[in-house]
C-alpha cells in the first residue's frame, strides 16, 4: 500500500513515542517493558492502516501486540487510531520488516501475521515476498518454537508460491483454506483486514495458511 | 465414480488378459514383462472411464502406463477403448488402489497421477482418501526416489486436506496451482480427464499439486 506522503505524518510519529517505535533494535529482547504488562507477543508485519491489528488487540487484552509498517504516512494512519484508543496492549513499529531478527530476540514472539502483503508478481522480485525463504528464516529466529504463522492473501500466485516456499523450507501445515469465507462457519475467529473485506465483498476467494516450523506447532 | 453393474463386463475382463491384470500381485517386480518395450512406468490410481491415461499412454511411447480402478463396469469401459486401440504401452489392472506395495516393487514405479479421486467428505471417512498419510506410505515405497505424485481434483476440501497431509508427511511440493486452467497460458501440457472437462467449462477451478518424497524430486 502507498500512499501520497503526508506532512504531519512524520511529525506525528515523532512526537508519540510512547506507542511508536522509529529504532525498534534498541528494544531488542525488552519489547515486554513497552506493555502495561507482560504478555504473550504477537506481530503483523505489513499492518497497513492498522485495522486488523487494533481489533487483534482489543479482543485479545491477554495478549501483547506489535504492528510493523514501512510507509511513514500509513504507520501515521495506524497510529493516530491509537492515539485515539490508547490500547495498552498495542505497539507500533515504522521500519523495514526485512530487519525483524535485529528487532527482536531469538523466541521473543509468539506468533506472527501476514496480511495481505505485497504479491510482488514478477519472478525477479520474489526475494520481495514476505515468504520468500529469507524472510522466514527470520521468522523462524524470532518466534518461539511452538509459534504459528498465519498467513491471509487474496492473491492466487502469491499463494501458490508461498505453499511450495513454506513447504521447501520444511515448515509444518497447519490449516490451510482456499475460501475463508466459504469455511466461516466453522465459527473460527477471523479479524478481517481492510483489503480483506473490499475482496471478500467482489465475492473473490481469500487465501489462509496456519503453519509453524515445529512438529509442536502443529498439535 | 459407480455404474450400474454390466453383465458384460466381467466376461470382458476375463477374455481379455493381454491387456488387464486382476491379480495384479502377481506382477509384482515384473511390470515390465507386461510391455512390448521396457520403459519407466507411470500408474493412475482410479483412472476411471480410462480417458487420461490412455491419452497420455498416445501421446508418450517413450514411456510405459498402468491404469488401476476398482469398479468392475468402469474399468470394462476403459478396456474397450483399448482393445480398440491395443496400444503397446498401456495395461489395466482391476483392483482396489489400497494394495499398491504388493502390486509393485519399491521403485518400480516412475510417477503417480491422481485425478479427482473420492473427495470421502465426512471426517471419518478421511482414511479413505487417496491423499491419507496410509496411501502416501505406498506411494513412496513403490515409487523411485526421484518421482513425483500429480494430483489433480476440483474439490476444494480435498485439496485443502492433500495440502496439509502431504506436507505433514514430510513431501516436498514442486508445484501447486490453485486455477490450473488459468495458469494454462504457460504451455505446460495437461491432458484433461473427463470430468475436468466437465468441471473447467463449468468455470470451477482445478487445483493440482506436483509433490515428491526427496528434495531430488523437485529440482
Amino acid at each position: 500500500m502507498r500512499l501520497r506522503k503526508k506532512p504531519w505524518a512524520e511529525p506525528l510519529i515523532k512526537a508519540s513515542s510512547e506507542f511508536i517505535v522509529t529504532k525498534p533494535e534498541e528494544y531488542q529482547s525488552k519489547w515486554q517493558t513497552r506493555f502495561s504488562k507482560k504478555a504473550p507477543i504477537y506481530i503483523e508485519i505489513g499492518m497497513g492502516k492498522g485495522r486488523f491489528i487494533i481489533e487483534m488487540a482489543q479482543k485479545h487484552p491477554e495478549k501483547n501486540f506489535v504492528g510493523i509498517e514501512l510507509q511513514t504516512t500509513i504507520t501515521a494512519i495506524a497510529l493516530k487510531k491509537q492515539l485515539g484508543l490508547r490500547l495498552p496492549n498495542l505497539q507500533l513499529i515504522r521500519a523495514n520488516g526485512s530487519g525483524l531478527n535485529e528487532y527482536f530476540a531469538p523466541a521473543e514472539v509468539s506468533g506472527i501475521y501476514l496480511n495481505f502483503s505485497d504479491p510482488w508478481p514478477k519472478k525477479r522480485q520474489r526475494k520481495r515476498r514476505l515468504t520468500y525463504r529469507s524472510f522466514l528464516k527470520q521468522y523462524k529466529e524470532v518466534m518461539k518454537p511452538e509459534g504459528i504463522i498465519e498467513f491471509k492473501t487474496d492473491n492466487r500466485g502469491l499463494f501458490e508460491y508461498s505453499l511450495v516456499s513454506m513447504n521447501n523450507f520444511g515448515m509444518f501445515f497447519k490449516e490451510v483454506y482456499l475460501d475463508l469465507h466459504e469455511s466461516l462457519e466453522l465459527g473460527k475467529e477471523n479479524v478481517m483486514t481492510e483489503y480483506e473485506e473490499k475482496f471478500s465483498k467482489k465475492g473473490q476467494p481469500i487465501y489462509k495458511i496456519e503453519a509453524g516450523f515445529t512438529p509442536r506447532s502443529i498439535k
